[in-house]
Formats: C-alpha cells, structure tokens, sequence
C-alpha cells in the first residue's frame, strides 16, 4: 500500500491538519511523498509527530528538510527572545514565521519536478489562521500561477497542482474528516510551546483551537496536556 | 558606506551576473543585504566569491544560507552523477536546477520582510538562459503577485518590489554596465565545473557566454582558466 497511483507531495507538518491532509491525499489514491521543515521551530516535537504520521497513514517516504532560516527571525515561533502569546491578538499574530509557505511550497515544487508528480498538497487553513497572510486563496491561487511558469513540468505542459483542500474548512470539520478515515490524533501535536516531554501547554492559540475543534467536532481529545493546562 | 539609504536584499551568487547587480543597487542607493546558498552546487567556489564581491561591493551585510535540497537531484549542478555539458543542448538546460530561483526568492522575501525591505535584486537573465523556465518576465511579474500575498508587508500596503534589471540585457551590456561601475571581475566565478583551485573549465556553457561576453564587451577577461581551456 502507499506506492500505487499518482504521485504528490504531501506537506506535513506532523499537526492535525497535515495528518488529515494526508489521509485526504492516500483516500484520492495519491502515492504521497511527505515532506518536513527543521527551521529551527521551537516546537521541535512535530517532527517526530511528522515521521510517526507518515509511517502509520502510509506515505510512500518521508523527507525532513532542515532549512537554516532560523537567523530570520522575527516570529515567536522561531525566535526564542519572542514569547509566544497565550491570548489571541488582533492583526497577523506574531506566531507567523516571514514567507514560511512560500519557502515550503517551493522546496516541495522542486521535489514535486524531479519526482514527475503532479500534485502538491498543503494544509493551510484560511479560518482559524484568517491572521496569516500566506493561508488564503488568493495566495494559493497566486502559488498555483508561479508554479505553472516556474518548472520544466509548467513550461512543458505538465502542470503542477497545488491542492489545498482543508482551505475552507472549519477545525471540526477537518478532525471529523480525519476521523472517517481513520486519523489516529494522538500521533499528532498541534502546540506551540510544548515542554520538554512534548506535552501541550493547553494555552497558545494552537491547543485553544484543537481542543475547541474536538469540542465542536464530538471526537475524544487525545491530547496530553501539561497538569495545569487542558485546552480550555 | 552601505548603510545608508533604503534596505534591498540582493541575491548574490559570486558570478558576474550578480555581482554587476549588487553594484547596481548599490549606485542606485540601497543599502544592500547580500544573500547567498549553499545548497550542494558542485561549484562551492562561487560561495568565497560571493564573500569577496559583496565585501568589496560595500553589502551592509552578507549571509549564506545552506540549503538541504541537493537530495532533490535532477539536475548536473547539484547531482554528481550526471554530467556538466560540453556543448549547448537545445530546451531546459541539465544545469537547470528545479524551482531554484523560487526558493532563492521565497528565502529572501522572508527576510525583507523582518528586514522591513521594499526591494528583493536578482540577476536572472533571459537572453543567455532562456532555457531557464525561472529566469523569464512572466515568471518574476508571478512572483511579484506572490509575494504582495504572501506577506505581512504586502497586506499591510508595504509591498515589496522584485527588481531584474538584468532580465533583458545581454551578457556584453552587463558587463559594460559593471566596468562603468568599476565592479572588478576578476572577484568573479562563473565556471559550473571548475577545478579543485577554482580555476574555470572554459568549457560550459556558463564559461562559453561569460567569455563571449567580454569579448563583445570590448573588456579585457581577468578569468583564471585551466590550462587547455581558455573559453573559445
């Protein structure tokens, strides 16, 4: 299983969101090729969720990235002397890292180019992240326009598409998506600012809206929170 | 010198092409943030060049960024295995590297962004590469539609402009262009297979246009080659 029909590359965060991406992409008879991104995110804990979700949900292979853009800064989400905030703020919140999906779509592009696959998923959500300029259609669409001038595939007549179903879509409905085909959640890890045992803290934005999207979704939470937390 | 007037990131390669870019935008006034890639080219060589060119070009800063993307292959600059052509081929180039210029691009909008740049310089050309699918107009005006989404600055008004002023000249023009600079292109590398001492192969595509270039330009040509090359 994993290695039949055509090919895509799967962005995969090792969150709730990609592990569903994921298993959307396999139930459309994709053989997925899953990439990572090491950019020095504080919560490293994904990765290891990333790899664990690839294996069980049957990627093809798993490739993890490491990308020395961490001296960028300017995000909570990589710059350690930035806290990441426990209340949701107005505006583009600061847990957004500068040009992160246009850095991932185009290492995927190339991968996708070399691998003569004609698809790309992302997992990017415009609701719950409406904040992150990088996670709305025109985006996508704007990617999608890039991508069919950028490669040999384009040029040649054999374009790329960017897939990124989980765009409209509502937290509880993508858990409850995920759950129809069999998405185990608590492969995933959707926090922030996890500690070191990779438990959630239950209070930055991210664990607020899964544990308000399994809520909403009427699917047991499996997250394992830090004594203290609980999402709410 | 350097640190005045509005901030630019420029792609620097340590070739002649983007060396003549950094004297460029340094005359039209911008302080000038160099951006370099490690990214597994088997012509390193260009990494010390890029150093040298942007020190003696007056960048305000020079960064290099190592890129973990030669695993992706496909093409003869990164991959080992396949060799450095000889003689020109018709359509893409081997040496074509899959969605290079786009992640060069996203990395360096990333860092604008943070940067609070309104210009990202590249040197792609497409006269001499126009085999090159990323090196074309069409191909920068989608990613400058991109990168007004993409970003914070661009939803929040403060879009950032992708400049090529390369795009259209030929190799000759470019270097009349750098020589009234007084860019010194013996800093320069352009050879895709040089040999251990970094000397130039003569033989490439790369070398066969660079010398071309000069010679058209009427410019004397400081390029070291191995002995038995010597471009033409």
């Amino acid at each position: 299983m994993g290695a039949d029909g055509p090919k895509a590359v799967v962005l995969l965060s090792g969150g709730l969101d990609s592990a569903t991406l994921l298993a959307l992409a396999r139930a459309q008879g994709f053989a997925c090729h899953a990439l990572s991104f090491d950019y020095g995110q504080r919560h490293r804990v994904e990765l290891t969720a990333a790899a664990r979700v690839a294996e069980r949900l049957g990627a093809v292979e798993h490739r993890t990235v490491k990308l020395d853009i961490g001296w960028i800064g300017g995000s909570a989400l990589t710059d350690a002397s930035i806290p990441v905030p426990r209340v949701p703020g107005g505006g583009i919140p600061i847990t957004y890292v500068p040009a992160r999906n246009t850095v991932f779509l185009a290492i995927a592009l190339g991968w996708a180019e070399v691998l003569d696959a004609r698809a790309i998923f992302i997992g990017v959500n415009a609701l719950d992240y409406s904040g992150y300029p990088d996670c709305r259609p025109a985006y996508i669409e704007a990617f999608q326009q890039l991508a069919n001038l950028a490669t040999r595939a384009g040029v040649e007549g054999r374009p790329i598409r960017i897939h990124a179903p989980l765009i409209e879509m509502q937290k509880a409905e993508i858990i409850q998506a995920g759950a129809r085909l069999g998405v185990d959640y608590a492969l995933t890890t959707s926090c922030y600012d996890p500690d070191v045992r990779g438990r959630a803290c239950g209070r930055c934005d991210s664990c607020r809206l899964r544990a308000a999207g399994f809520a909403a979704a009427g699917v047991p939470d499996p997250t394992v929170y830090v004594t203290g937390g609980g999402g709410e």
